[in-house]
């Protein structure tokens, strides 16, 4: 909440993604509107040779019903592949009629989707000498399918150099369009298509500005890259973070579909997407987007994503861009790994070098190289807000102090007006500064710790003497620590949509990530003027997603035998609770505090210990299915997302084998007890015995039994119990301990994180 | 002359060079001052040990006997290798007493070195398939002496990787000295050494602002990097020329004797960085700077540069940026290559793309990624020579389009002080756009036939609609033709100091070459802020200068037995005098007239044809006193150059076997008639046949005897003589032919341009 209003107000100054505040309210015509439609198959007349005919002449028949003489085609998709339905722009009789039709299960109207943008980097530990980079040849017979804004296929980060050919069960495609040709695609970016039938269904008589699969936001040119790219040489972001730009995997393929127009983001187009990328023959979809406030056989993500997983198909979703308030999480979807969001060990740095020597490594994303070299600094207190466009312009064009008063956008906007201090030394110790890129006016953030120092020196010069200070800016400093820190706008959980399985799944690289870009648009400024660059440092969730998602498709490779419940297990149990400096990771959006599971899931991702983890917790539909049946939901909202009677709920089960444990309590201190049931299955290469080490969390009593299990061979599986005793309190406390299964004289440790938590509401 | 005051104009807006303005004129005190010495070291005395023990014994023995009390050490130098002497801080009266000394020869007052820096490129053809580059090794075995001001060790152009061992003849050593340490230097710089004495005794108790080789200015790294730099990939100005950066001969080493100061330049410390450089074993002495108004016999480096041709070191000079007008080359020295600068075969491009569809390629140079997108015009009367802020800042935030009635320098600065306008179209054929690098208000440069073009857009646009256009900047284009063409601030023949032979000698790329600089500098902007960079885009004849050098020195790699002046002649005899759209090679500084051999020499320097010239004229230490002894100099004069007795005047000549001819008249009808001897080397390799193929200048009559040369083996030598019949006329006009040697059934030529001039003064 508290980034996304930040993130609309700097977006004035200098971002795309104005675009986004202006237009994510869009509505569809009140009289019709377009809603998705999920269908049971079983009931298709014979006569129809495809589902697509027989939605096709439902929605044809419940149109021509209706009143309505305008209505031409408003069929928009079929879905056949993640989820069976379609969509159709429909009026409220229309819809009602059509509720009607044999074989209708369920429907809901389409929604606007809401995207994970802020900014982020990478120090994964991926290297080409050991691990699983090597292990799965960098992912090259793997597919990544990204739900998103589009691609700018001439980036360097989707040239095709040192590609093998295209794996031959490819089904996909380069569709044609505005300003892209077929022929834009090639060994590195194996497909592209579009689905804009929702937003024009929803904006009749619109235009697109851009209609093709090509990105006019620059955000799914960013995840693409970050995913799959190529390798590219000397890449940056105006200086900073200079190096080779590549992705996860940087030989997997990967393939865009659109679904998310400047005219708006519809969860019919997103349906679209998904079900053609499972179609196609993904191996892996990242979707940096989400949607709010709705129960999971309303989710188009949790809907499609199951028909996915069905499929083998791994999903990867952000965990959302609305921390650091509790249990605002979207894409909690069972079946879903859902990935938070951390901070790199990068620093942008801007020297200051005082006239008496000493030095002090400040903050700074100014995007050019400044020249500022012994100039006079300025401090009164008359100015030194830094807010009065006014009074700078009349005040000497020195480097100014600007107090710890005011936001440092505010008083670089001040200081573009007055146009004419050279510099500003801006004191501040405001989080955001470090998770944005926004750096208009040359100059250095230095903490509050340091601001007296250098107000000191300035008024320690004698009359006839001058304070002078110099600044150097491009400078990039990596190893800080600690890090990786949760970072403060990562969405946290409990799930609002499913509170029952701990939300989010593992923690990725979000904060100021540099990857691909729209060149044509704005990615940074110097005063009024905006630039721009081919590659753009940004955070949020939509960064550390397609993080996870390449990591993934690493996994696929090397163990294209593994589940996506074996994938997502793998990453879980071998994620990092630790930070560089070896102490518990922090949270920067509560004080740096110990970060709860409830911000970062297990932890954060480490894909070389992901490639052998030992134990993996597996998943099959049929497990999804008992959970689903556990949620009380109506036989027709669980069919919405389970789609065949083939699973009916002859077992529920709120017990599903996750690699993580979630206990909830409802803001009493009443005793709770909970009991779980889990498989774990032997990864490794041959016989092993694991000891259970428990960290209870605190006011609670954990028991494991057995607590030592005993595998002979590969692929063997073992059942344990757990259970806990616990209480809550009325404040509300998250309490949280572990489980690690050791591997006796061998190097496996398998780690699943508990959590005791207050509830919460659910959507 | 134009381009100096225009150089010293736009450095208060953004450039280094105003350290060049503001310190030329640099004064000695009244009283004592410095003067250079020239010695015959036949009258040593018997009991010194070295040369510098006599030479500061006959300093102590002058200043002791004057009656300045004050005077401490001022011995300044010894020069033992390029010349025979020293200089020293004397008295009026301490200098004459001087004079009486045995071993006397002459001597003359330090003086201020003139740099040659405006704005250049390249596109020589050098390539690794074929030619000199594998012929030379690329210069491994090669040593590139630079005497400049000083070197940015830390450049990346200076790294060695893929640099063999030093040779072991090299004597050089790394100076320590302030910020400088003795480990900067490696097997790419191979040695640094800095020459202060001159510059401290002009300007008593100052305090050297970097008193080490370290190069303050850019000036030297730039040059360095042109001549010898490694290759690094990546690297690009602002954006702009892209690519991989790499000196002219990638492996040779370079060495830097720094003799510019901030603090003035003084002909004292030139001397003795050319002398050590000779001492250290250098092949090549690259020298891009030149004194004015000096006789030969007073000019160090005429003086230096004879000392190093007697030891096989050949000097490259710049030959001057006081084009376009005639006779005011510098380093019109008989035994110096003289470099003339052009252009190169490339754009900097800032696209035009007006509302209506319509692209205009013009130029810019702007420093940055500026978005401009679909911006509405301004174009009014009022407003259109966009040199009133206070008009300009009321005025509407739009693209404005200035008129052709000032320099877009003048109209930058308004633009930057109103800011307000987004953006500029500047109408402008100022030629010196196109040879300057400084561009800080986003814009783009039109020619006056585009102009019009743009205005009918926007009049032709009706009130309720609105004429909008886009821009692109940061976009370099190559092959442009026609290229090269002279640049209009090279400085022109004949040579003051001697017109006799025709110079400058070749052309080489001097407008806008991108190359290394020091990173703390300004080297840009935009608006009021100064931008640094570690490569920079600058023009004049210290940048084609280099680029000579390093031809001759990969000339030398390939070939270790050709004398300088058979290394010259190589360079000469295979210029091009066309340019790549095959017609004469065009003048910028005369309306693209065709350039006359007193603008740039032989032609353009082609470095792999000179690999292979066929035939060379020769010249030994011998005939270039022959030469001086007819330049009607006294013997001490003489002296001062040839330093040695055993040169004797015996036979003196002015017709230097020199691959070029100049035949001068005084501004009258007169008819004149002139003869030339001439001695060509087979350097082919076996028996050869010549014919002579002669266009005559306008207005002569040119006889060739014989026409047919016979060479029966290589390395015979064969003479003809040249004769010219020719008339001048009152109004001066120059007139140019060329003789060709072109070899029957071979694919040899040699071609040496005929020039008809009429005198100049001489210094």
């Amino acid at each position: 909440m508290k980034l996304s209003n930040v993130s609309c107000l700097l977006l004035l100054i200098l971002s795309p993604w104005f675009l986004l505040c202006t237009h994510a309210g869009d509505s569809i015509p009140a009289e019709r509107s377009t809603h998705i439609i999920h269908m049971d198959k079983s009931f298709m007349p014979k006569g129809f040779t495809s589902s697509h005919h027989w939605y096709s002449s439902i929605v044809d028949f419940t149109t021509k019903t209706s009143d309505d003489q305008l209505s031409v085609s408003q069929h928009l998709y079929s879905y056949d592949n993640a989820l069976d339905g379609f969509s159709a722009v429909l009026s409220k009789d229309e819809l009602e009629s059509l509720k009607k039709v044999p074989g209708f299960v369920s429907s809901y109207p389409d929604r606007v989707v809401k995207l994970d943008t802020t900014h982020t980097t990478e120090f994964l530990g991926l290297n080409h000498a050991t691990g699983l980079w090597p292990a799965s040849h960098y992912g090259k017979d793997v597919i990544i399918g990204m739900i998103d804004t589009g691609v700018w296929p001439e980036s360097k980060s989707f040239k095709d150099d040192g590609m093998t050919a295209i794996p031959s069960r490819w089904k996909g495609k380069c569709e044609k369009g505005q300003d892209f040709s077929s022929s834009l695609c090639n060994k590195k970016l194996i497909g592209a298509r579009y689905f804009n039938k929702g937003v024009l269904a929803a904006n009749p008589g619109i235009k697109l500005s851009m209609n093709s699969a090509r990105d006019t936001e620059g955000h799914g040119t960013h995840t693409t890259s970050t995913s799959g790219g190529n390798y590219v040489e000397d890449v940056s972001y105006f200086g900073y973070a200079k190096g080779t730009a590549r992705g996860v995997a940087p030989r997997a393929r990967v393939a865009m579909y659109k679904v998310i127009w400047d005219e708006g983001r519809y969860a019919s187009d997103v349906l679209a997407g998904m079900d053609k990328a499972v179609a196609d023959g993904v191996d892996v979809i990242s979707i940096s987007m989400g949607f709010d406030g709705v129960p999971l056989y309303m989710d188009p993500i949790a809907i499609a994503s199951f028909g996915a997983m069905k499929k083998g198909v791994l999903v990867s979703a952000s965990a959302g861009n609305e921390g650091p308030f509790p249990g605002l999480l979207h894409n909690g979807i069972p079946w879903v790994m859902t990935v938070a969001a951390g901070s790199i060990d990068r620093w942008f740095a801007g020297t200051l070098t005082l006239g008496n020597g000493l030095t002090i490594t400040g903050w700074s994303m100014f995007p050019a190289s400044a020249v500022v070299n012994q100039i006079p600094l300025l401090y009164n207190k008359t100015l030194s807000a830094c807010i009065e466009p006014q009074l700078l312009s009349k005040a000497p064009d020195y480097i100014i102090i600007c107090d710890n008063t005011s936001s440092i956008y505010f008083q670089s906007s001040a200081l573009a007006i007055a146009n004419r201090q050279q510099a500003a030394i801006f004191i501040s110790d405001d989080l955001e500064i470090f998770e944005f890129n926004t750096f208009t006016f040359p100059g250095v953030v230095i903490g509050t710790k340091d601001g007296p120092t250098v107000i000191k020196y300035v008024e320690s010069i004698s009359a006839n003497s001058t304070a002078t200070a110099s600044m150097n800016f491009q400078q990039t400093f990596v190893g800080t620590r600690p890090a990786p820190a949760v970072s403060s706008y990562t969405s946290r959980g409990p799930a609002p949509s499913f509170p029952g399985i701990l939300k989010p799944d593992v923690m990725g690289p979000g904060t100021l990530v540099l990857a691909a870009w729209n060149p044509t648009l704005p990615t940074s400024g110097i005063n009024s003027l905006q630039l721009s660059s081919d590659y753009n440092i940004i955070s949020g969730t939509s960064m550390s997603c397609p993080h996870a998602s390449g990591i993934a498709a690493l996994l696929k490779g090397a163990h294209p035998e593994w589940s996506p419940a074996a994938i997502r297990s793998a990453m879980m149990t071998t994620a990092n609770p630790d930070d560089n400096s070896l102490r518990a990771i922090r949270d920067a959006g509560q004080g740096f505090e110990i970060a709860t599971p409830l911000a970062m899931g297990s932890g954060q991702v480490r894909p070389n210990r992901a490639l052998d983890p030992g134990l993996v917790y597996d998943a099959t539909t049929r497990d999804y299915v008992n959970l689903i049946c556990s949620m009380g939901f109506t036989k027709n909202q669980t069919l919405t997302i389970t789609r065949s009677k083939h699973y009916n709920c002859s077992s529920p089960s709120s017990d599903l084998n996750y690699p993580s444990f979630i206990a909830l309590y409802n803001f009493t201190t009443t005793k709770h007890y909970r009991s779980f049931e889990r498989v774990v299955t032997n990864v490794g290469a041959g016989a092993a015995t694991y000891k259970a080490k428990v960290t209870a969390p605190l006011g609670s009593t954990v028991k494991v039994s057995p607590d030592t299990l005993v595998f002979r061979k590969p692929h063997e599986k073992k059942k344990y119990s757990m259970t806990i005793d616990y209480s809550g309190d009325k404040n509300g406390t998250v309490a949280f301990g572990s489980i690690i299964w050791i591997e006796e004289n061998g190097e496996h440790t398998v780690r699943s994180p508990i959590v005791v938590s207050p509830v919460i509401n659910v959507w």
